[in-house]
């Protein structure tokens, strides 16, 4: 199977989440993405989680579906290599995915001396040259001030890596552009990307900095109830919890219905002078709707909160943990076709995503296993270097490449 | 200025953040974005934050660069020139994003009988049909269950929309791989992608699904320490906070020679029985790292912190809510090149991100205010429908635009 991207060849020089998701986005797309890694593996080459044996899950995880090739990258022949691998030509090559800095050899302008029209995208900290991550991001953007109870006396942090999951998947929408610009130009370019812009941009994205300039006001905590519409968490009668919204009418129109609650909904219009057919009314009376619909979930378990929603079209969901959500969810099960089983050599057989994007006119690839650390070093060094076996052999021995 | 992805042009149905966010994405980098909208605004046009007049901030935000038409989406009339815009011929046009239900008028076969090599992509739900929403993938997949304060009786809700933001990027991963396999076959087609199966994605690359069926452990909240390495939030002495990281061993030597606490460190590993170099290790010995660091931090206002961390190249970030970021951080200032001052009608002048990837061979757009509603209309039915203009003034009269 050849997948949507085939014919596309990123080389990916990474360490962490960001860059590494852009890369495998498109190595499940069906692009050959090459990440090229120190000899002994990367920075993130043991990161946690590891089984008990130490070999990593994340990176396991970030990097299904590449070729691996491992250099001793602080030699010059070594990087001799990476440079030669880079700037390799053939039409759907020649471009770079990294979050190394893009200096010394790894500067720009060195590179496209070998290749004209490389195309390097380079996911950077900020854009004065500062360093950031997904948690130094993360905090200076304010969601962590808005995070959790009202009032609580501390900020809490995001544990998903959003900024860093948005960082891959923009520098993904980056090289397909340039690429794109370079098929109907011949132009190649660096592209800069700084992990820092992307937080800001969503914070505006969502109106946030328009609340602050423009109102002049600073959103606060409100716990797990969505802002400016009608959403909040509540217990079942069996422990459990859910999550239950309703942003529009119709949603808002459902669990009236479903919950048969209307005379006290009314009730809640008249205590509160509200009119709950309105999104921002429901925020403002969320109390209110949460004094009535409260005892309604408690008297029910999780199933029958399930099937009375499930039924009535109400926007709802449960809480899981990673394990409730492996054991009870069938969209987690491998009755979603995005989930396959991989046996991944010293990991063990278990639950892989495939892409996320279902393209009708091309198969989507199966699940795919990460590769050992150089596993592809001498198919590499042959297939797009053109190395003879005795070079690779020889290369092998002075320990240049693993 | 053009933008990498002029020529290109993507109609737009949709609401939220997913769809939109992916529209504006594409505007932000040149594309001509068209989003069509019911006459008198979608289910996402008074979105909260609102201005004191009622103008939604949030709907400004995700919709950038982008042309509107206002269309009664409800007439066969009004569907049919939707379906005109949406089929239109043109060889960078014939790209439909949409969230809404890809059924109907708007079912794939129906339009593609009118454009053959139409490029669909539907955001939908869940992959089996079922309604899903950011908060109800996000209670679902785990994350609120590790968010928060170790041992805390609820779940924690994430605030930023991390699986709409994902959602959207990936639709221009999705759109533009799409285009770039019709430029070299021809063939268009429908995109499916579920925003479950964004979040079940993550999960999967984060290596959280293999710490549950490999390891057979559920992560547990941590607070805002950073899970398998060193990373937590320390109070200053004037009343802030900062978070501090040390996740490679280069970061952690920072530190130690910055801060001047290697003898305690060393009675931290001898106490703990750990290497402090082992990025592991200092998630074990967190307790003891944090013991030591807090008092010093807590000896110093944000600002000793801040240039002895800076000059000290130590990985960390001030804790700042949005007053706090737009007042004080400069990454946040228009001396960022991703800032511009937009003065948006009805709202008026704020900053406002450009695209947060920058080109070197094309010069980025400037940052761009959002469409009236039906501010384009007349152009769109002229332009691109080539409808004469009393034809365009008959649909108006008649309510059919607006």
């Amino acid at each position: 199977m050849a997948g949507i991207l085939s014919g596309l060849r990123i080389v990916e020089g990474s360490a962490f989440v960001a860059a590494p998701l852009g890369g495998m986005t498109l190595a499940q797309l069906g692009a050959d993405v090459i990440r090229f890694d120190p000899i002994g593996g990367g920075i993130d080459h043991r990161r946690w989680p590891v089984t008990e044996s130490g070999e990593s899950l994340y990176w396991a995880g970030l990097n299904k579906g590449k070729r691996s090739i491992a250099i001793d990258l602080r030699s010059p022949e070594g990087r001799e290599l990476a440079t030669a691998l880079i700037t390799a030509d053939g039409p759907g090559s020649g471009l770079f995915l990294t979050n190394f800095p893009g200096t010394g050899w790894l500067d720009y302008a060195r590179l496209k001396a070998r290749r004209a029209d490389l195309i390097m995208l380079n996911v950077v900290g900020a854009h004065d040259g500062s360093s950031a991550v997904d948690y130094t991001v993360n905090c200076a953007v304010g969601f962590p001030a808005i995070t959790g109870t009202e009032g609580a006396a501390k900020p809490v942090n995001n544990v998903m890596p959003g900024w860093d999951v948005a960082a891959g998947l923009t520098a993904c929408v980056g090289l397909l552009a340039a690429e794109r610009h370079r098929q109907a130009t011949g132009q190649g370019q660096l592209i800069r990307l700084p992990l820092f812009d992307v937080g800001l941009a969503v914070v505006g994205a969502l109106g946030m900095i328009g609340e602050a300039e423009i109102n002049g006001t600073a959103r606060r905590a409100c716990g797990n109830d969505i802002y400016g519409a009608f959403g909040r968490d509540f217990p079942t009668a069996d422990g459990r919890r859910v999550m239950v919204a309703a942003i529009s009418e119709r949603q808002w129109s459902a669990l009236v219905a479903t919950t048969g609650l209307a005379a006290k909904f009314a009730l809640v219009e008249q205590l509160y002078e509200v009119d709950l057919r309105k999104e921002g009314d429901r925020f403002l009376a969320r109390d209110g709707i949460a004094a009535v619909l409260g005892p309604w979930i408690a008297r029910r378990t999780l199933e029958e909160v399930r099937q009375a929603f499930t039924a009535g079209d109400v926007l709802w969901g449960p809480y899981q943990d990673i394990g409730q959500l492996l054991a009870e969810d069938p969209r987690a099960s491998t009755d979603n076709p995005l989930i396959g089983i991989v046996d991944q050599p010293r990991i063990g057989s278990y639950r892989v995503p495939r892409a996320t994007l279902d393209f009708a006119a091309v198969e989507r690839l199966p699940a795919l296993a990460a590769p050992a650390l150089g596993q592809h070093t001498d198919e590499i060094l042959a297939g797009i270097l053109r190395l003879p076996d005795h070079a690779i052999g020889d290369l092998r021995q002075r320990k240049v490449v693993a």
